[in-house]
């Protein structure tokens, strides 16, 4: 039995892990702060959460005998917090995209600001299970993948690793909770209800993530096309990735693809190859990401369907995944079912 | 040829009134002030609106030569501008709610503000042409009605003025659009998508007008209990509004019902009497109302299920409506199809 | 552990019964059965659902040592089977109309057949535990509710109990998997995206449902207006339901009436009575119906909204409640979390 | 002043038709075919639909004095009926995809069926006025073209014919409707609401239709990979459009590539290009198919994003289009506003 605290607990990641970690058998749920909710009790801000609890102020004291704490702070603001925990020896999960880039440049580059604590990115871990299962295990600090990178990643991540891929397009689409718990113009109901668009950039800083680890497993150079689309749901993520060879050669039949892919992942409790091409409604609320693999022969190249949900497998489930190989439990505990 | 300009033309109903200004074909259209969004051009705001213009700052100068101007503006701050455009001899249309009542106290009890101008209140008419057409027409000064309002006045007013009915009880549904452009907790998309909740507040703002136009019509006291709900849609109200005789007597047949009905509207240019019982869909875009009267014999009632486009005949369609009708238009024109 | 099969299980209250039943900690699976999915898996024909198994052609053999049996045929089809399975010494929980009714002759007025097992009519228990939950624990047969008298029948059971209640006016708003799993112009997505209806009908045939209980409650006489609306959701139900004091006299206050729910419901552990108004997504997939009751002072009657899951609380989940009781089981065993 | 009339009048695009031609300054709304609702009023059928008529059986003799004639019938069922018009003199616009492709051996191929016409085939115009707008005017048997090619078409077509573009990835999204108006298990809205998916297929019948068109532009082979997926929206396509240059050399600019477009369609009344990425709601309901083009440098590929109302610039509307020129009207008559 462990305690584990949520920083900055009321955005929609926050919630979501309050739901996970209140009925997660071996987690006894630590302290819940949010700064614009102070003394307001769960079930008020959430009215389906049926969960007992008060949101504090964060302080390094109010969380201070806590050995786990997730961060869910927005990025910039998450570092200068979690290197605080850290300090006073905390293991942490940042669900920000404060540590998940390697090169401390990048921050600047992606994301515009200054990294303030670049002595603890070289110590971080990109907490995608599974990449780095065993690094995770022992880490200190833990950087939990964006939603978008994580359903690209494994999507390609098998076709990259053992063929010489040059490209990859990743047509992605995904829910409105994606942008957040904040009211704006973007998730006004008006706006996105029976609608559908693009976002339309050449360069979302989520390709920072799949170009680092897309060529971190490749071992070389992959171009990485990404653009992101809305859709009117509030949860789950469809990534619809193309991936072409980037000498001429043939391709592998659509059986060697499959095999492939079954046995990439022929040992993950939350990865499922099937035949069927998925749909959201398929990963809704649990941790699974569910792939469909496909070769268009006449075009030459690679058709890879991947589903999340991008609040559990994009966010807080992946969250306590990493939580659990981190405390030494069984991976799935807490979250057998869904969330 | 007359001309007709928007002030506040940057919400909802602003943004309908424009579609519907250029479209008609005796009118030019005037200024469209925003301060929010001078010097943006319309399209920009509203990728879907293809209308040439540009937003200009409110000032009584920039709207002088403009002899008829919607008022767009909230409750509250609605009436100071347009006390300012009477007193500089613009013909006015006020989409707000402060002029809506009669009773200059009525304010205070159900808006909350003290009406700064008092003495133009009984000059304004209650622009709900189907009871007021003749007073419209010469009004210098026109409250378009609230959309809850005119669903359920013109579902009611049939049978509460030619028997004895005690109480009507109002069960109204709304789109999203009626809550306004503004982004709120309210008008999140994770909020309202896939949900479906009551206001919940016994009185509600708009059960005033509902008071004082159904009292007058019937010439003695009627019991409201008006119950918003929000629904998970952009646009259109449906109102299930269920009429109860004051006395015991008996009912009448379905088919005087029905009789009672399309003789209360049979020349009406927007009122439809349908048997079937009716769907936003079949108004969306339109300044019709659909009504459908039933009889319920075993529990003693009447009920009536009326449909608008809250945006149209609940706002923007009906505030052109009374423009017609005050400028000596045919009262269709501009109206005749969609918005 | 006992076990429990399902008769008709790919309709929507089979898929969740299914997934209620597989996580249930005391229930062991037994034969599912499906005419029209012979020998395909159930993941096959639901991909969200994650239990093994594959239907089966019924007939009283396959079932032959299964103890509970829950029936999911359509009403009129379903009394033959149930009749069947009793006879050869099941305990069945049938989830159609064909025993809610304690009046025999009431089967043609409402539902439009001649009751085949009229000798079963007296034996089935109404399986609304609030209700009745001393005959279920020893029936034979437990007559499973409909969706919208169990959020009617919740709201105004307080009331109508202790109060003289004359008229209960019902505007009930349903998601669209209450109308079935086979497509039908009715379930067409572009029919019911983005709008909104009632149905329309006086007389819809769960009011006799209404009237046999709440008259049951009341001793006495009570007359019961309900329309059903069709809302663009999936799953839930709201029921806005109005109670009109018979008599003049005074109404209770709303303290007097929050009381009255509180202690009405005090050991209730599926329904919770709360202050602010609910909505749908409280109590989505989970067993539990929250009532918010009020008191309309100016028009003189109480205004109660109630939310429930209609495939869980309104169909399955109260079916597995039913089989808790029934069995001996505490009554929330497999039902605690979500479903 | 002409008449036109539509056989198979009773689907979505049989529906939009009837709108747009009654609303038609120069059209003469002709008999409306439909074997399953003979004698059935139109408003009946479509209670939004506000144009008098009533459906009549289809036999030669019924439009025999109308001008031209729209068929909506599915394919494989529409050339017979197409093949008996053309011999009795009509012209005709046919919306299936009987008549689309230039090669009579392509229909075994792509659908499945012997082509009973093949002696039309040659005398066919694939009906995209912004290709063939010359052959349109004069022909007597316009094939209309798909959705999703008249969506991808327009997105690719000026770098395909400028550029040497080796691939074209179509990544494209559609609402509900383009399934068509039966009820199936794919269009119940349970299934569609709340979720996304891809069809998955890899090699789509419409493929056919972008393959013989860009390479008839390219005037060489091009590679098309096509990946349909469905929107829970009930009307409109968004196609992402990703065109991989044959050989290395290096990419337009960003200016360049919108000068090219703005080149290619500057004298086009439904293209239109723009900076900001579009959304379905800019061109619902409209004739418009709007295009914005990016460069992904990074990535060495160009990135057009297209929208179109896939009832109307996908069927209807370009139906009504090819009408206009097949007559000699303006090209916009009927089509200016909304439909």
């Amino acid at each position: 039995m462990i305690q584990a605290g949520i920083v900055g607990a009321t955005g929609f990641t926050g919630m979501v892990l309050t739901e996970l970690l209140w009925a997660h058998p071996k987690v006894r749920l630590g302290p819940l702060t949010s700064s614009g909710y102070v003394d307001r009790e769960v079930g008020d801000v959430f009215p389906h959460v049926r969960v007992p609890g008060t949101y504090v102020d964060y302080s390094p004291e109010v969380v201070g005998d806590c050995e786990f704490l997730f961060v869910c702070y927005p990025h910039a603001a998450s570092h200068p917090v979690v290197g605080q925990l850290i300090d006073r020896g905390h293991r942490v999960i940042d669900l920000s995209a404060d540590f998940r880039l390697a090169d401390e440049e990048a921050y600047q580059r992606w994301y515009g600001f200054e990294h303030g604590r670049a002595d603890l990115v070289p110590k971080a871990v990109y907490g995608l299970p599974e990449l780095h299962r065993e690094r995770i295990a022992t880490a200190a600090l833990v950087a939990n993948p964006g939603c978008y990178p994580t359903a690209t990643i494994l999507a390609a991540l098998p076709l990259v690793r053992e063929l010489d891929i040059g490209t990859v397009i990743v047509d992605a689409k995904s829910g409105v909770s994606g942008a957040g718990r904040a009211p704006t113009a973007t998730t006004h109901f008006s706006r996105v209800h029976d609608d559908f668009r693009a976002y339309g950039e050449v360069g979302h800083r989520h390709t920072s993530e799949m170009l680092q680890e897309l060529r971190r497993v490749a071992g070389k150079h992959v171009g990485v096309s990404f653009t992101p689309h809305l859709l009117p749901v509030d949860r789950g993520i469809l990534a619809t990735v193309y991936c072409i060879p980037a000498g001429g050669g043939g391709l592998l039949s659509e059986e060697a693809l499959v095999h492939l892919y079954e046995e990439a992942y022929a040992g993950e409790p939350f990865v499922e190859v099937v035949a069927a091409v998925p749909s959201l409604s398929e990963v809704r609320r649990t941790n699974y990401c569910r792939i469909s693999p496909r070769v268009d022969e006449a075009a030459g190249l690679y058709k890879v369907v991947s589903v999340i949900d991008n609040l559990v497998k994009g966010a807080s489930g992946q969250a306590v995944q990493n939580l659990n190989i981190m405390a030494g439990f069984l991976e799935t505990l807490g979250l057998g079912a869904s969330a």
